[in-house]
């Protein structure tokens, strides 16, 4: 089997669920490459070492310029806060490695721009790791659309909730915090959370038109944990915005930080003329479907429990009714990107799809000053 | 419209339920029959009217005796505690009225057949207060299971699970606790909650040949709240057993005052070779429904919520998406037996429909006591 | 016990939840007024007689003026299409009597405005059928919202979706389908299932602010059934806006009759700093509630089954475990009516309570035409 | 990091779970061990390379008396059908290995007898493959149970549902197929699936003192797929049994591979008297939980989404809110494995624990052949 070695930048939760990925998918999947755990490259050697150790990288890189340099390394993994990831997606662009980029890919539209000519001048593969494509019941329900079940399209809606910034007393900016820190995150729980939604959407039910935003920051201040003093607090804690599909479709989005009682409750539903679909992360490994040709008498939601062989990716994994998780869906991205390049086909979403959500969350944040419908600029 | 004069015995929770079937089947169902509330018969003169200006009955007695002389009743309707049922149904069909007859309908089996004797001598129609095979979902269960839709059965189960009698200071016997008083009731769980399970079971899937059973009095000494003495508890505060049915098919039977956390949660179950049925009294108007034949990648179990007009009963009541509730399985109650009664059927479940549960409950008390499988006696 | 006489105007799908209410409620709720059925007006003098006689009302008139000036009558109720609400509640209150409409109050703030002034010139008891407010499960949630525990109040976000209004085929207009004909409804999805969603968001959470809406008609045009021709769609088959509460929180609304799958799913949720409430009227008797304050390890959505005697209105009811449906808000608004009258107080909500909601509604279709936030006025 | 040398007997499902707990356990525990894939035992040589090439193992074996001389080889896990778990496991026991031995621990429990015999005389660590221990959800049960929590039981269910053996068609025997044929796999879904749930219960609720059990086999004949000859079938297809445990409580019991529409469904409840707990392997990441002492009004089933740190386990994986799935119990248990071994404790469920369950099997199966409720040997 070939080789793809893997060059990791990050060692964060993202990391984590990347190294896993590219440890097990061999075990499961039978594919033409195997990926090597060949650098972990963090700021701090320490840390570095730790997570080499514990995962089973072979070196460590202390400046991700050097780790770019290394003609050993065949793919560049970017698991850095989002601040971070055009200066190296663009540098190992130009180095010619393959790239794989946390989401969301860039801190606005113009910046993702650049990416994408980088990685398109480079002719790299390149793919971003909007992973909840690869549940297996979300792409289930992207077979069910493709196939023409629901119809014509007439409502989308989506959030992705979560209650963990509720008390004042969290700090923002550093480890683990960098996610309230503007500069590091470029926005709150628009690039954050909202991305996922925005991307599976495009995904399934096609381009936005236009959007009416509004956005909220709850608590106004907080200490900063790297300064030790109190800031301003410039991210948005919550946003919520309509929007209409080019398919004529109408959509409600929202995410917040806020929501007592939901710790990742990211859930879309779609309304067709024919049939429906609802799903929920909270419980990942099901699918609701209802379809309206069903007989009467007996028509209702089914609970799609999707362990079934026949159910997307499900074949490799075990029997039916055992249920498979989170990480798994890191899994079978690093699978469909190794099918990609073995086929020599795009991967899917590359940084040219992540950069239209780009420029749906640009337009989202936009509209929340302007307090206007804005339209969407398109990849 | 015909009159239909009721004269009803026992004002207690089964006293309510029946008067408010009377009151409201006119306004919902097309009948020939309108029933009148004619009497109501209780000890105390006081209860008696006082439950008479609640619901608007005409007159009131206070000696069952009379009532049933009474030449201005057509229906003597019987919801008092199990004890009393025997002695009123006779004098009623002695009488030449029809009966309608709380469940269980007797204390055991023989005391049953001597009420079946007396009914069919007297040729009076005759029902018995099984309501739950009137909750829409349930009817419509039959109904699918009629059609053939779940081909051969493997399985039946079946549990209905309450908390209430889990305090050690509730008391036992007198005015709403008389259920705890097997002089009263005759029995405990097995009486009162798995006559419900076995009436259900036995018309939607045929008679049971034998059960193995056992029984549990977890509070052995109770306060009589008559007497004021601590007396020893003489009912089954739990019971289960298994059985085979006559089709082939294996059952396990459940019932209970011990599962904290359930206050009347009949369930039941059904697996045949092609579908499976499940239903939920605390939902009522939901029924699960899994159907093999579906599409594999689409097969699930669907949640049918029992509102739309093509449901059984449904089209009588509101609109789609809005449900009834347990006191609306009484009134198509009485629609069914002022149907049954205009046409000169049979109404069903009757006397001798409820014999074949007492049967059941016999030889389950039996095996309990033997430890043996005990074959069921047939109506 | 004193009489309250009661004139219907309208025999449609509310004249029937409404009589149901008055028959029902002095069997479960002891109170000082009995609501007679004294008279059912509607134009067609056939169709009122066999109302009248499924139903009990003593007479009929064709022509409600007339009603409105008999003696006999206490209380006119209307449950005609909306654009007949005004003229029949000002002549109403003109004439002294007790006024029950229908919601919506009016076909738009303006017309609201003169009502509210005639009942409150009138000084007449004025109440309008939302009876959502009297799902025992949201009367509960207005309890704990009343008590402190949610704390801060961050998110309040609400749908009502059906799907009965897909097919092209389905004319507008007459008997059934005047909430299709913007003449007789004034609004679609906004008046009919939105205004319920303002209703209960504006008695939970308080007053909005401004809002940011989009609506759309899906099937331009339909053939009338009372002309026979094809005409345009006057009315918004789909509204969604966006909404600042004056309280600080943020909320979504949503409503549609396109959402294919859902008979009448109105929902809400409202997420704040101690705890959360979500309800769903597909099955109306439960509450979700989670509280932050629950020990950690054991924190968790509380499915509370709301049919014990210590719910609000459950103890008029049967026993813990057996749901009530749909029907009941009615009569537990009519014994709230009742008990407002009997106390000199004001029965809520009332017209003036009504008319806020209008303002909502008016501000909702506003925004969707000038696509800009507009501001809300208050009653 | 110390070294843990396995040496892994059979290559089929098991094989795999097992394979997959030793490869990730050190990435998401800390340990003092590494288990190392040191060498796979397979009669096929080919399927035995493919194995080792697909998970890492360095080393084939053909002959597991061979696998268990190797010096270098630690711990010999059993991943073979039933019929062979005894002959390995003394053999390792005899050569000084720790065994890792797949559920049920044998054919019957005097074979079991002796494997415990071998094990204890031979002072090696053992452990059983009762992975359902391990799911978070189960082990916090154990957690409330033992803090007293429940207090009390009554009343404790279980069930194991399959449909995977309804078709007629379905041969029995060889390869997949050997839990069909009763010289393999000793007994069917006794040994299989209820063996789960008797380990379960033993655990979290102790002893059971006697059974009365029903079994049947739907299909009588199949194609046996080494033969190609139609043979009897010699399995159970169901079982059913009541139970006493010597708590005082009462237990039905039920296992099938026919129950139409559930692929994997084991489930439990466990009333207390102040609480009550409820599990399902479908929805494996949830705990239902009710607290009696919960206010009145508020009182529920709680859901609990068992991915929080402070869940057993969880703070090992990912965030709140992101499911693990299946195939993590089997990493629980090989962390929990080499936490024994490194503090000299004994490893659970060992071959002692795994015979009492033998023993509930033997007890059951016999009493569906005697008819009559049977005494359970202890271990």
């Amino acid at each position: 089997m070939k080789k793809l070695n893997i060059g990791l930048v990050g060692y964060g939760f993202m990391g984590r669920t990347h190294s896993n990925g590219f440890r097990k998918v061999n075990n499961f999947f039978d594919l033409e490459y195997q990926p090597v755990l060949k650098a972990i490259c963090a700021r701090s050697g320490d840390k570095a070492q730790e997570f080499a150790t514990k995962w089973g990288y072979e070196s460590v890189e202390t400046d991700w310029r050097k780790l770019v340099e290394r003609k050993d390394i065949d793919v560049i993994d970017i698991a850095t806060p989002n601040s971070s990831h055009a200066e190296i997606a663009i540098a190992a662009a130009q180095a010619g490695k393959m790239i794989l980029c946390e989401k969301p890919l860039s801190m606005d539209g113009p910046q993702g721009e650049k990416m994408v000519a980088a990685v398109e001048k480079a002719k790299v593969p390149n793919m971003v790791w909007y992973n909840y494509r690869r549940v297996p019941a979300v792409t289930l329900a992207k077979h069910l659309i493709q196939e023409g079940r629901l119809g014509r399209i007439f409502h989308y809606r989506a959030k992705f909730l979560q209650d963990w910034t509720i008390s004042k007393e969290l700090p923002q900016g550093g480890a683990g915090l960098w996610r309230l820190d503007v500069k590091e995150a470029g926005s709150g729980v628009t690039g954050d959370l909202l991305a996922h939604c925005i991307d599976t959407a495009l995904w399934l039910n096609g381009n936005i038109h236009d959007v009416s935003a509004m956005t909220e920051t709850f608590v106004k201040e907080r200490k900063h944990s790297l300064s030790g003093k109190v800031e301003k607090v410039g991210i948005d804690d919550a946003c919520a915005f309509l929007a209409h599909f080019d398919n004529g479709s109408l959509a409600t989005f929202e995410s917040t930080r806020y929501a007592r009682g939901h710790k990742a409750l990211y859930t879309f539903e779609i309304n067709g003329e024919n049939a429906s679909i609802a799903w929920d992360l909270h419980d990942l490994h099901r699918l609701q479907y209802f379809d309206h040709k069903d007989e009467g008498q007996i028509r209702g939601w089914r609970a799609l429990h999707i362990t079934d062989s026949d159910h997307p990716y499900m074949k490799n994994w075990w029997v039916p009714g055992l249920q498979i998780g989170y990480e798994h869906t890191f899994v079978h991205q690093v699978a469909d990107f190794i099918q990609a390049i073995t086929k020599g086909e795009r991967p899917r979403p590359d940084f040219r799809d992540a950069l239209e959500t780009q420029y749906v969350c640009d337009a989202v944040l936009k509209s929340a000053q302007t307090r206007a419908w804005e339209n969407v600029k398109h990849a």
